[in-house]
């Protein structure tokens, strides 16, 4: 394989690229008011993340923005489940509501054969996004396919929507480990097919979210978040090599180390994670990957540049991505980011 | 000083008792019939709080019925803003309201000089307690006093109420560290008063609970949450000595082995510490206490006899106190209480 140029690439590569290739978690959002414009014409946000000409336009917008050196497919983690043919709604100011899964019956119903018709259109949004990148001249930019790691995307649809702790979750991993195992299982499998699908359409780099990592015991993380993460990660390495995965096991504190194993070429830091302690755990080679705080961003000003400081200056020397510890908030003024951005190029 | 004999205080001073001493967190609460009985006669949680009679008698239910080996003042950690004048409202299903702090004027209204006064049924509990437990022949049962640790109060303050990430109390202290850094110098001092208070009353051992330390960035943790618990720590130990300090900094994570630097003579796991890592960067002497997972203890038979026997062979040999991760949860059934307490001592 040819040595690879884009900044984010090259990181993922094992280089210390300084400064630091960025790019912010939910950075095609709602604090645009360009994303707003778009997202008022479609329904729901379902109706979103299924049409490629929109899907493509919002994915690439911050691009246009701020110039970042990644562009990450606009979807949404639920989609997955959704197209297994587990219901799914977003409401308003309340997230996303799903159907409780708690039984043999509920896992029965879900149909992997129907993954791949249903996520047509998502595919022809990365294809169009590649497409746009190179016609926009962003050379620099690198496409991110993604999905939620089947912990994350279990806990939606045990718990039919969001939660503080996910108690049911972790009650059902405990009380029925056939089932949770299964459910665990089949979710695997098809977030292999689903971001490989996503390679074969054009996605140069995969991220794997798992937002909800964090509220597992140890014993339950190292079987349903560092097991699945290694399956998923060997399997796509042995069908797309060279495609590097990023990891993102939310919240996984002292656990990140044992985490980096899964063969991931980057470990993404939540907000909380001190990222020189991070460093001295995760092998040299793997970058990490993070982790403004958003409210920092949110507040601007001397605060933003001096967490910004303190993480480059933890980092420098060692491949990293710059990035926010958690999504941005829609709250965040758009030349906060701006602001952001000459900074960390300035490093 | 003599040395101590109950177990709980032994394993504070630095000895691997064994079997491990035991408590629960929340162990006076909904899970038991005899508590429920109780908070239907009175009109809502603070007057429970505030009714000396009633509190003891909460307070000793779970002792007379597992003998545990440390009772823990029934109280909340939000008596004590609701002392210095904050409002405070418990709904039922939806958990604390509070105003939101979000101004000079707000911090302006806050009265430390009336807290002794309000806190006065608080102390009176606490002496009942103590009298209570020795009355009833628990000679091995320690007393612990406690209060949040300022950060996590100042959420509640902030934030008017529970929140996942607790955003605007973090926005806030980027936004105004003057602000912010006033109401938490009021709270630590304050804390400090109270927590002396409980040890006056006949308090053995004292718990500072920082619940949300974790949504901190490793900077404002070291600010907001290691900075007050040390001066917290250090105010009480010059004040009484021999009366160690629990320091619980959930989800402290990779930030675990700096927290100790606090003076604490034991720090709270939650559920998602690995505890031999974390044994591994917390000294020695000083004991660890958790983290069994209370979804385990809701699951009861292989799942929590497995997560126990984890927990106790990682901790053989350290001065340990076995305790969940967080609170126990309303639906426990208390037989798998008394199973845990009967695996517990076998040990």
């Amino acid at each position: 394989m040819p040595e690879p140029t884009k900044p984010l690439l090259r990181a993922l590569a094992g280089e210390a690229v300084w400064p630091p290739p960025m790019w912010l978690m939910r950075q095609a959002g709602r604090y645009l008011p360009e994303y707003r414009a778009v997202r008022a014409g479609v329904p729901d946000f379902i109706a979103l993340c299924t049409s490629p000409d929109l899907a493509a336009e919002v994915t690439l917008q911050p691009i246009r923005r701020f110039g970042f050196d990644a562009a990450i497919l606009f979807s949404d983690i639920l989609i997955l489940p959704w197209a297994l043919g587990h219901g799914l709604e977003f409401k308003e100011g309340e997230g996303p509501v799903l159907p409780k899964l708690r039984d043999a019956a509920g896992l029965a119903a879900l149909d992997p054969a129907r993954v791949s018709d249903k996520v047509a259109p998502v595919m022809e949004t990365v294809r169009r996004v590649r497409t746009g990148l190179a016609q926009e001249g962003f050379d620099r930019t690198a496409l991110i396919g993604f999905a939620g790691a089947p912990f994350t995307v279990a806990c939606y649809m045990v718990e039919g929507g969001g939660s503080r702790d996910f108690a049911a979750t972790r009650a059902l991993a405990y009380a029925d480990p056939g089932l949770f195992g299964g459910l665990m299982d089949m979710l695997t499998e098809a977030t292999i097919g689903y971001l490989s699908a996503q390679v074969d359409a054009g996605a140069e780099v995969l991220m794997l979210f798992d937002s909800w990592a964090g509220v597992l015991s140890p014993s339950l993380f190292r079987t349903h978040a560092i097991a699945p993460a290694a399956r998923i990660v060997s399997e796509l390495n042995r069908r797309h090599p060279g495609v590097p995965v990023i990891g993102f096991p939310r919240l996984a504190g002292l656990m990140i180390g044992e985490y980096a194993s899964v063969g991931a070429r980057a470990i993404g830091m939540d907000t909380s994670m001190d990222l020189s302690r991070a460093a001295a755990v995760v092998p040299a080679d793997v970058a990490l990957q993070g982790n403004l705080d958003p409210m920092a961003l949110v507040a601007g000003g001397a605060a933003l540049a001096t967490e910004t400081s303190r993480i480059l200056q933890a980092m420098q020397g060692r491949p990293f991505i710059f990035n926010l510890g958690h999504g941005i908030v829609p709250q965040t003024p758009p030349e906060h980011v701006a602001a952001l951005v000459e900074q960390v190029r300035a490093a």
